[in-house]
């Protein structure tokens, strides 16, 4: 099939960009001698892990249970979750997990370490675990100081739970407004992990793992010497966020929605038949002056504003001569991660031909 | 099973405040005299519906061709699809739905009216269609002008389409700062519609229905003579947006998101599981000054920020003691069509008492 015989909208990935992509994050791993995690909440599919491990990840990351279980499922075989795993239903999942594939949580607490050793010792397994700290972003991790060290402790002594290093993620790369603030943040994010995991063993806590996250940051983290692991999970497919933030080009950008002009209610608009339900409200507009996506190789097209069923389109002169009812159009959008957990299927495409169908298994899966 | 055994984060939907929003929008349209088609595309579910239509419903209005499919599957026997339907593979579908239940589509343009009545002549069959004008939204729709009128007249003339009247959507009434505005809006999508709806009638084009849209403006444009049907949407569980606006109340609010605290990083801070993935990123701040939600009962509580899985907490003192990790919340969202979107399944509450689990039918059917 050909990706023109689509009906839209319909969320096409192309697979040479999508492995241009994972080799390019691969080399940059490779060349800092880090081991690559990829987060898996970018694409949400086993079929795209393993090839992340066939171009030589070490294991996947994923934020959930839920997602962790749909890639147990699909083969992978090593997983770390970047989440608090908090409350008996989980940690039961969690424990259930441990025994199909090797499982590292993240822990920022005592009530979450103790619960799940507690449950782990009684299943007769061991869970492994990284204390999670916050590099600066200020979401979950303790702050880098002795609070963090002394929860460190207590969790080592724990049986059921292996404390095997520390995990951060500098999310606030995100809002880097030029190349060397995002340096400078990969660059504490890495340091500060470092220096955790290095007072850890001076208290006799070897930390094997110290595993630093983001795209943006990814490349600037691996370079500091003692960071054993990077999480990128966007880079896979690439965003008009991670445009703006420089961390990706444009050209290389892999997932776009087609999508249909389903009205000219006049001269200079257009509607298109997807809105906040495929592109969703995330992020600001395009840094690139295309509004809320970039509609590819059509300059005059800025995609102004979106409900949830129609986007709207502002058109140059140029364009109100050409676009056409019935048209059809590839947006690509502001936040790819969030636009796969939008649809159920995505179509994989090699030039104009569709490869496969895709189920997006890991949709959706917030538990 | 009661709400408590749920794990998170769960959609919940309060039956007792949904049945009570559904009566109190039928109310508000037996009084006006006009007939309740509501929008299915917040709920996404038959059973709803059908409660919908028990109540006095005379129909059910979707966006997407998909989520009328679902209905109808569903049993709903009467729809409105409120949306310009372009393309081979959609009016092959809206023929076949044609044939199981009567339906009723927006047109806003020769190219989709005309492939439609070719379509519909050739099977044998006959699409109802409602000419969609703008009466001042500026997203489809023609301008309520000549134009508009000239379109009707050539729609009328194909066979396989029955022009049956006006439809209009007052999306603009979400703008709307005070109570004033918002009778002025709804008032002018009113009185625009049946302007439009008597120079037809003057062309020899009855317009038997006069069809207006929109949660906020509904109760205003239901008062204007001329009009026969609204269409409202939100009313069913409303949320923080229509609270803004003044068209729902806080405490009727039914659905809500039940999430727990995983992370106490810091004693002013908590972090729940739920964010952009539940929540989306729709709509401003709450307008009472919580956030990105309003946690049920706990006024010392600020939804403050979100990321893809992580609801980031601002505490008052009171809460700083008081909130635990483990502990649960109930959350009312800024967009609650939105959340509806973003689930595979609600639990239908009654007091504390889970009643059922609902597959979101509807989920995710952009096309």
């Amino acid at each position: 099939m050909k990706k023109q015989e689509l009906d839209t909208p319909f969320v096409l990935i192309d697979l040479d960009r999508t492995e241009r992509n994972i080799a390019a994050m691969q080399a940059i791993a490779d060349a800092a001698g880090v081991a690559l995690r990829p987060h898996a909440k970018t694409h949400k599919l086993p079929v795209l892990a393993h090839k992340q491990l066939q171009a030589g990840a070490v294991g996947l990351t994923v934020a959930k249970l839920g997602e962790a279980e749909v890639l147990a499922e699909g083969g992978i075989r090593d997983l770390f979750i970047a989440y608090p795993i908090v409350g008996r239903q989980k940690i039961e999942r969690l424990i259930r997990l441990s025994k199909q594939v090797n499982v590292t949580t993240a822990v920022d607490s005592w009530e979450s370490a103790s619960a799940i050793a507690q449950a782990a010792a009684e299943a007769g397994t061991t869970i492994g675990a990284l204390v999670e700290i916050d590099c600066g972003f200020g979401r979950v991790g303790l702050p880098p100081d002795d609070a963090a060290l002394a929860l460190a402790e207590r969790i080592a002594q724990l049986p059921g739970i292996e404390l095997r290093g520390v995990s951060t993620f500098g999310g606030h790369s995100y809002g880097a407004e030029e190349e060397g603030s995002l340096r400078r943040i990969g660059e504490e994010e890495g340091s500060c992990a470092v220096e955790i995991a290095k007072r850890m063993a001076e208290l006799g806590i070897p930390a094997v793992t110290v595993s630093c996250g983001s795209t943006p940051s990814a490349r600037y983290a691996a370079g500091v010497s003692g960071v054993t692991e990077i999480r990128p999970g966007t880079y896979i497919f690439g965003d008009l966020m991670q445009v703006a933030i420089g961390s990706h080009a444009l050209e290389h950008c892999a997932l776009t929605v087609k999508v249909t002009v389903v009205s000219r209610p006049e001269a200079h608009r257009a509607v298109i038949d997807a809105g906040t339900k495929l592109f969703t409200s995330d992020g600001a507009d395009s840094p690139i002056g295309t509004g809320r996506g970039y509609a590819v190789n059509r300059p005059g097209i800025t995609v102004a504003w979106l409900t949830e069923e129609h986007g709207m389109l502002e058109l140059d002169e140029a364009e109100q001569d050409r676009l056409k009812i019935g048209d059809t159009l590839e947006i690509v959008p502001v936040h790819c991660c969030a636009v796969m957990n939008m649809v159920d299927e995505v179509a994989a495409v090699r030039g104009d031909q569709v490869e496969a169908i895709w189920q997006v298994q890991g949709r959706g899966k917030s538990r």
